[in-house]
């Protein structure tokens, strides 16, 4: 017996990537860090562990406060969410009533909200080379998401660009999502005061190295803060546990070894992508903690399948324009030297 | 400027309990254990903090399997949420498209879903005494939710009576939120074999002391089950963190000490009910961790400002049925002599 209501029956959900407990994998498939969380994270949690039989706060000041400070806004001007995910879920759900546009080749999830919430889904082709036309969406109505850098792309729009495209639009609320700026772009937060119509979303699960303890945030206008707290507290209000709330609280305190990180992770990218290139590889130029990448002579998936019999997990998107790439996260050098290695023998076996 | 949708603007959010930072405060307002979580619990969190940059596991195992064998019932038949706030949310967003209806007098949150999701709400007045009667849902259509035992009543109702209910309308969902149930209750979980059309929702933030780490579930037939997770894998898949899965998984392994907290609870809520009938309180027969009581000669909002200023938080609710009434957890024992010997002294300054 089903009470589903029929405006869910024909959903289609998210499908997450692979999280094997086989601890012998190397893990380069969700665009995790490499990287342990910052050494004050375990002392954080472990403190607030003994206060668990109390509710957490729902102002999430703890996280707000150092938040604002680090990315120079004010405290209004900023909304936790349980992972990024959440954040953009509410997003769909309370913003978009006059519709929404974005690319094609994506985020998933954007799709899954408009379903999800019957809204309007203008999707926008990429071009050929998978660069984004802003001006593409110049003639539409209603709001617009990218994911900037974009993924599975790793492609990266300047900010001037998205600000031509809010200047050109006062009226049309533009979303960013920023999970990957951290690896080379330049962040929109700062221009939240200028545009009352733009909305930077951020996470922790990447740069900052908390993906399993799911902490987002978007920074906007007061106005629309307050909105998606509305929004929030007539959900669920307890969103963000006291645990990650003390984990992101003592990540923003250790912002060099972050920053470290950040490093060894862009040039453990700038390494491998020169040392694919050289087996063969094309890929597009991505600002992310991950690769796009292709062979000429070699399926995506047959790629996919060969590495997971050496033991190295990537991703592969069965989508008619992405079929033929893999998207690879980022690891540790020597992790992207096992990967070299295993491609080069991959090649050579099949005679490449 | 507000991009919110109109159908949002008028919605009048939750208000939560106050989580004042002053420790010295006697805290008897949130319904939380006054116990520390269970030992293993600080232990796995640590554990669990240094793979936090990798992604938790959305299937939520490690929780469910434990969870599963102590409720006796199959995997497939418990779903988690980010407290049991998520799982009711998904619930009034995912299962009540024939509207739903609950009492007058019960958990506020029933009624903001309803306007979150635009579910049509019949709402039941409880009897004089706060009792429910099942027979006044029979003439409706629809979802039927009780809070059993109720808040803040904390009234229990029967099983065999909502059984009957059950055997009376098996085309109906009927969902019985037991947030309170290990306070003296009997649990309906076993009868969800027998009634596809049976939710039965639990938390781990009340006899379990993990308020602050956000994990309830729903427990029903497969299908119900499957249904709410097409939801969460369309909203937010990783909505309990790794840190809250630990946490979880900790205290089901120490069952014994979470009995041994109830047992105190119990013995508390036996003591300090008789003390304050002793000093002319009323009060309803409580199954919860709380006590619903009201003094005939001072009213419920004089008796919140006076215990305020003794630093005891209690609840009260401004509210034209409930408003003569606090609503006091049920802390240690220790905190329960010094909130009657509070109110002693309050009553003997009113000269009642």
């Amino acid at each position: 017996m089903t009470f589903l209501n029929q405006k869910y029956e024909r959903l289609i959900p998210y499908t997450p990537g692979e999280q094997p407990q086989n601890q012998s994998l190397i893990k380069l498939n969700t665009n995790e860090s490499p990287f342990e969380p910052a050494p004050g994270v375990k002392k954080a949690v472990e403190a607030a562990a003994a206060t668990l039989n109390r509710y957490c706060d729902t102002s999430t000041h703890v996280v707000i406060k150092p938040l604002a400070k680090q990315l120079s806004v004010q405290e209004d001007q900023l909304f936790l969410g349980n992972g990024s995910d959440e954040v953009l879920s509410y997003i769909f759900q309370g913003f978009t009533e006059k519709g929404i546009a974005f690319p094609d080749v994506t985020y998933g999830f954007y799709q899954i909200y408009c379903d999800m919430y019957q809204v309007e889904a203008t999707v926008v082709p990429l071009k050929d080379d998978f660069t984004l036309e802003l001006a593409a969406y110049d003639a539409l109505e209603g709001a617009v998401i990218i994911a900037n850098p974009n993924a599975p792309t790793g492609l990266l729009l300047s900010y001037q660009t998205i600000c031509a495209f809010l200047d050109r639009h006062p009226n049309r609320l533009v979303i960013v999502d920023e999970a990957y700026i951290d690896f080379g772009g330049e962040s929109m937060v700062p221009y939240i005061d200028q545009y009352p119509n733009l909305i930077v979303v951020g996470t922790f699960s990447k740069s900052r190295q908390l993906a399993g303890a799911r902490l987002g945030y978007g920074a906007a206008n007061s106005q629309l803060i307050s909105d998606l707290n509305r929004l929030k507290y007539s959900v669920n209000p307890y969103n963000i546990n006291s645990l990650t709330q003390a984990a992101g609280a003592a990540v923003l305190a250790e912002q060099e070894y972050v920053e470290r990180c950040i490093e060894k992770t862009i040039a453990a990218r700038k390494w491998s992508s020169a040392a694919m290139k050289q087996l063969g590889f094309e890929m597009t130029d991505s600002y992310c903690n991950f690769l796009f990448v292709r062979h000429p002579k070699v399926s995506g998936e047959a790629l996919f399948l060969a590495l997971r019999e050496k033991n190295i997990l990537v991703r592969w998107f069965n989508q008619p324009r992405t079929k033929d790439y893999l998207r690879i996260s980022v690891g540790t050098q020597e992790q992207m030297e096992q990967l070299v290695k295993a491609l080069q023998e991959i090649l050579k076996e099949v005679q490449v």
